[in-house]
């Protein structure tokens, strides 16, 4: 499934200067990529502290390390820059803030003071929670985009896909089960799932690791996460055991990611603003549930653990999701600015162009396969560009996220997706300088080791 | 504890007539009251259905009528508010509304499209998802009000004091104990505790109900809300095991429900939006937390469970809640309007006044005594006067919440909170409208019942 993507001999950027000069950078470029190697086989050490300084891992949990990231990194110049702790752990998708910023006002929300009171949205609904701005919201872009189907379809509203997919477990587990329900997910799987199954030992579910590996006559759920996170595949269930459910997390079907190729039309999708829009502050997440039952035993939980979720957030989600929509459908507006996904879908292309031209650089590291097709949305063919790259560490390397660390490069290693260390998850949305400094001196240690 | 409160002669608003006029008000009354005596004995039957119709309760699940009860109520002319179904079950705080609409554009918030884009709020704070501008108008508020020490304290913000409750369970309890950790609090207690701590059979913690009842020699946390949900009374643990760890839910201790007699030092001390300000949309609470270790495990749950917390709703709430305090401390401001807690405390003690009176009106019910106290805040001397009246049935009727349904007025029965179906919860906070219909037919109830 991993394999090496072709050398390209055309590296962007690369200015190539005549006699002496072109000498002297070679030189440099060399004593540089050697000062590097001594850093990384241990004979120099490095340690580093301070506001972006590591903190020590907790209980083995995996998000320990997201208070190292600055939510807005300070102008900083080349040479703080190059001894900046760069972390791509998290998917924190602060890449789109410059979309946003560039639409000025149009997304701008007002609310007035009176606003939120009540606890209640919409008390028709059977999620009575959910703000109807925001529900129409939501249906009129799957409708645009294409990637999921709407009718026959309750929208439950929460607190990022992440609370939504607690209230399936509790929806879809029986409460008065001898067992607790099987959960599974084909490996590698989200590193998240584990945890939140885990987090309080539930006597209603337990997870059971990777579905690959599952093959008990009992009830079970599995979780399809398409395109995955971390490897970017596109899947469906691999198991097909009698009286599974599948749980389809669609976080990241859309088309600045992934070519839309149908309209998605499971029974329990889940989808999320942070992945879509990029506004992770606003933690908030939609499921699309076909079982009315299912659905208002997901509004059930949500309503005892957090008595229903931000009317803010879902006010100004509403606008956003309203703007994009707009941006495709208006005329008028369409031609003041470009159209969001345009916009994403450019930009995972050209990080995706820089990622592969610096493992083009060495033997290091390779990406794997992802699938090309024609996107219905755009009318493009195209590779799949996942929000996170999945990179192996290749010769003798045997864990990945440990060798990136010591170049002060956070990922998430592939033993929190239940695969090997071999693989670390590293996240392409962040914000544009540190990614640019992430491709040099990840492009810099992919050469230095292939000397 | 709980008492009948002595007659009180003068009733407000009632008018008396004179001669013949005043003869036909009486008689009329007293059809009136035959009719609903009629009603209630079950000789005539009352159905309601439509969107403000009953739905079955499901599971036994406390919170099922949610969906019952409008955001907004319609304007309705006298006949049909009679008719109304009247849902005082939910403590909905809409009584606040009004007080926002006057405050005009002072709480305004306009908040742009490119904010809350990072999971990240303040990576120097433990709790890495709280904004700053909220925690300090946290810390500013409670200095102001003098209701809970902030020295010393991490802030742990959460969806809602319902997620922080979820996180000192998960903080406080180790995950390798040979037995789930005791959860108690005296009866009666706030009844969702026992569904959250239950919800999903958790190895980690076990709901084991009224802590005057509990006498093992093992672990315990006990939680102590004080004023109490639902009756009112101020409390300090009833426990005095070793091992045990106190959990104060603060939620009610603010000056328009009760004196501020002390600024609360606790270890783990929790508060909301909802019941200070009103704002129960926002789905915004707060901890106050001693202990470095047990703080970082909050924030962790939180991380776990939802990522972090709304930014909309903590930009929005920062505004508020430094709004409420400059009506206090600025001079300029506190002219213009009513500065918030007086108007609280005014309209508690209206409403409280107008529940009296209609107690007073027969021997169907009584009211807990409730303590008086000097309040620092305000320097007057106050009893305390909840957001819920903790109503007991008295005579014949043993379901208080079966008999005020018949009246369409929907409560909590007393089994929900550990106690005695004698005793029905009654929001005293909700839309002024509902409140006054709710007095008009309890103080009818009251009257033909005493007949």
């Amino acid at each position: 499934m991993v394999s090496k993507v072709a050398s390209q001999k055309k590296i962007k950027g690369q200015v190539f200067l005549p006699g002496t000069v072109h000498w002297l950078v070679v030189s440099v470029a060399i004593n540089l990529g050697l000062l590097l190697k001594l850093i990384h086989d241990g004979h120099l050490r490095m340690e580093w502290s301070g506001p972006n300084g590591m903190p020590g891992k907790e209980n083995g949990a995996t998000l320990s390390s997201l208070s190292s990231y600055p939510a807005e990194p300070k102008q900083a110049n080349d040479g703080q820059i190059q001894q900046k702790l760069i972390n791509l752990d998290h998917g924190d998708p602060t890449m789109y803030q410059s979309y946003w910023k560039q639409m000025g006002d149009r997304t701008t929300v007002v609310i007035s003071g009176w606003q939120s009171v009540s606890y209640f949205s919409d008390t028709k609904n059977l999620c009575w929670f959910l703000e109807p701005g925001f529900a129409n919201a939501v249906t009129r872009l799957h409708n645009l985009v294409g990637n999921a189907e709407t009718e026959n379809q309750h929208i439950v509203v929460g607190t990022g896909s992440t609370q939504l997919f607690q209230a399936v477990l509790y929806a879809l587990c029986p409460s008065d089960a001898p067992e607790p329900m099987s959960i599974v997910s084909a490996a590698p799987f989200y590193s998240s799932y584990p945890l939140i199954t885990e987090c309080l030992k539930s006597g209603l579910y337990k997870w059971r690791g990777d579905a690959n590996d599952f093959d008990k006559d009992e009830p079970y759920i599995e979780l399809v996460t398409s395109p995955n996170n971390p490897d970017g595949s596109i899947r469906e269930a691999v198991f097909n055991g009698s009286g599974g459910i599948v749980v389809h997390d669609l976080a990241y079907y859309w088309p600045q990611y992934t070519p839309i190729s149908s309209r998605a039309d499971y029974d329990i999708m889940l989808f999320t603003l942070s992945k879509s829009t990029g506004h992770a502050g606003m933690r908030l997440g939609w499921a699309l549930v076909k079982d009315e039952t299912i659905a208002k035993k997901m509004v059930k939980f949500i309503e005892i653990s957090s008595i229903g979720v931000s009317k803010d957030s879902q006010v100004r989600a509403a606008k956003i999701l309203d703007v994009i929509s707009d941006t495709y459908e208006d005329a008028e507006t369409s031609n003041e600015s470009k159209p969001f996904f345009d916009y994403g879908y450019e930009e995972m292309k050209k990080r995706w162009g820089q990622l592969r031209e610096a493992v083009n650089k060495g033997q290091s590291f390779s990406l794997p396969n992802l699938p090309v097709g024609k996107c219905n949305f755009s009318n493009q063919t195209f590779g799949t560009q996942p929000a996170f790259a999945w990179v192996k560490c290749e010769q003798a390397v045997d864990d990945c996220e440990s060798f990136l660390k010591k170049h002060k490069i956070l990922t998430r290693g592939g033993a929190h997706f239940g695969s090997s260390k071999k693989y670390a998850r590293v996240s392409l949305i962040g914000h544009e300088d540190d990614y640019n400094e992430f491709i040099r001196r990840f492009s810099q240690i992919n050469y230095v080791e292939s000397l």
